[in-house]
């Protein structure tokens, strides 16, 4: 890709409705998408050429790194965002190449060390943020440490050094009933690392013990932020991140995307989007609540949010992009009540799309598309080719 | 396939159709194939499986080599074809596998040696191949040089001797306002090369001094036949190419077909596939002039392009061949007026063929055929299989 494309003023407009895909309802027999009232998405399908997306592969289930990587383009098997990126990344942590981050648990533990609850009876994020504040002055083997709280008993833990090394084994058990273990290293040169890891969580129980709310730490995926070619180097994009949700925009800085200020709701992206529209030539959107919603296993509510997200396409249609994109990372079906296999209901708009019959936007319907079925991998060098940013290939 | 294909008296004719895809006239929404009168063309996909192949992968436009190396099964990405042999085979040249060959371009420069013009105003081809004569009997560091003219501006060199490399640099900037570079070694091997064709340029420019039509010569594309497996190794076939244009017959001789002599039209070519018919248990026979004219941007003008293909068809169906199939190299838009990325219609007609309910031959209708979409290189064993050419794989 990055030697057929080529920088011109086309724009393309990639907005990700996050878990849009769904179920049927048991009662009605319709998804949430078929059950909401939709008609610019619709109006859209018609214009488009439409398909499903598989966001790694036929029977997978996404999480969210993985799931956006694929439609930014990159082969998400091969780029493997871990555990403890993904927990700094959404918190807008700015990672450097040789941190090494971990996402880290508050739990409670019964006098012979064996965890209670690895959650620390889900402790308020205040009462959190405050225990990461007694842990956060401390050094060890002179290697800087920063614990920064998430959510609730969730914190991310930065080592931040030279020659540390991500491969080692997780100190947490995930069950109740076990002790915690030693962080072990996986190879040779994470042996250092290992012992840094270890002495934080020595020191770490010790400031603990006189509090109430919670005995321990446990860390797991300890992870680096991948080496990964950028948006702007492979496609000669200048491209923009419009997300309320800070790992949304993590994910969009690691791939080298400029992220925009915006408001918390899709109204206010949207107004982002059009006061931006002549900065950049590719801009990210994404639309969280249809996942969310779908993870509450709300269907009614998941249906209403595919509603407010309608009413503000029409805005998005009135700057006529290039190239229009809708997808999805994955499915959320609020049937199950989280991230699933099934594949996403796709379209791509353009004057030269050879636009298909599909008349409404939905799961059934984008089967019958001109895409068929399609990896989500696809969908960057489409959008590049509808937007005629890329040259012909071999002579 | 090379080890489950084998010899069979069964036929196989390859018809392609050089950029038959297409997309919707504006006025009327009908693509140029929607747009022709084609009975014979739809007769053939009522008894064939249909569907749309990709030529490289979904996005990607093809050149001319890859597209047509993806349809003889060749993965287009692992064979690369260089410009200056596709220049080389398109005069019909005689390549050996040592040869380097490079394009080149006659052009004007300032007093100051800044390209004016890349092309030198078009130069004639007559004038062109007076200039080529002028520079044709030149030998450099013992190594053997061809100049041959092609059309207008452009010509071929073609070295020829011991430890030649391909790993060059261009001189020809592409752009006017710059001054030719010096051609650079890639690698160690190379500097041999450079050397030869930065004197064959100094050369060349010292004889053009004179000169009225053009001031030097850039060069760009330096490459060597790739080695690749021949047609008759890997599928055990005896195959003839029947193309009215060079290149096409240089692209065929490149994978081991016999290139038979034919006339400029698809009635001569037909006429050749007659008389040969015994001969060959393959032919591709290859009709340019959907390209030619979507090329144009005559949208009116592919669409008798076709019908006049068309015409012919039935005197192929009486020849009643095992295996016949009907593809395109990529898809070449009259509203694009270039090779495109599109999907491209495909049929393949055979008794052993499970048939589908596609009633015509178009783009549309292609798409809901038995294959879906298809990776182009899936042809070749399709085709063979047909033919009942192929054994079983595994036990």
């Amino acid at each position: 890709m990055k030697k057929i494309s080529r920088s011109s003023p086309s724009k393309i407009v990639f907005l990700v409705m996050d878990g849009v895909g769904g179920l049927p309802h048991p009662e009605t027999g319709k998804t949430e998408l078929e059950s909401a009232r939709r008609p610019n998405l619709d109006r859209i399908a018609r214009e488009s050429l439409c398909g499903l997306t598989d966001p790694i592969s036929p029977g997978i289930t996404p999480g969210s790194a993985p799931g956006h990587l694929a439609l930014f383009g990159y082969d998400p098997v091969r780029y493997e965002v871990g555990r403890g990126i993904v927990e700094a990344l959404g918190i807008d942590l700015d990672l450097k190449p040789g941190d090494v981050a971990a996402r880290g648990n508050f739990c409670t533990v019964d006098d012979k060390g064996i965890i209670i609850d690895r959650r620390a009876g889900r402790l308020s994020t205040e009462r959190s943020a405050e225990l990461c504040r007694l842990l956060s002055d401390m050094t060890v083997k002179g290697t800087g440490l920063s614990v920064v709280p998430v959510k609730e008993h969730r914190f991310a833990l930065i080592l931040r050094g030279e020659g540390l090394s991500p491969d080692l084994t997780d100190s947490d058990p995930q069950q109740a009933g076990l002790a915690p273990r030693k962080v072990q290293a996986l190879s040779q040169q994470a042996q250092r690392t290992a012992d840094i890891a270890n002495e934080f969580i020595t020191q770490a129980n010790t400031r603990l013990r006189n509090e109430s709310s919670a005995d321990m730490v446990l860390l797991r995926g300890f992870s680096r932020r991948p080496a990964i070619p950028s948006i702007p180097e492979i496609y000669r994009l200048n491209p923009a991140a419009i997300a309320a949700y800070p790992m949304y925009r993590g994910l969009a800085r690691l791939v080298g995307m400029k992220v925009l200020p915006t408001g918390d709701s899709i109204r206010d992206q949207v107004d982002t989007l059009r006061r931006h529209y002549d900065d950049h030539d590719f801009f990210f959107v994404h639309y969280k609540q249809t996942d969310s919603r779908g993870e509450d296993g709300d269907f009614l509510a998941k249906v209403r949010s595919i509603e407010e997200l309608d009413s503000v396409v029409a805005d998005m249609l009135r700057l006529d992009p290039d190239v229009l994109i809708v997808a999805g990372d994955h499915s959320t079906p609020a049937t199950l009540a989280m991230h699933s296999w099934h594949p996403v209901p796709f379209m791509l708009r353009s004057r030269w799309c050879r636009h298909d019959d599909v008349p409404e936007f939905s799961e059934q319907a984008c089967l019958a598309g001109g895409l068929g079925r399609l990896p989500a991998t696809e969908i960057m060098p489409l959008a590049m080719a509808n937007a005629l940013k890329l040259d012909k290939f071999g002579a």
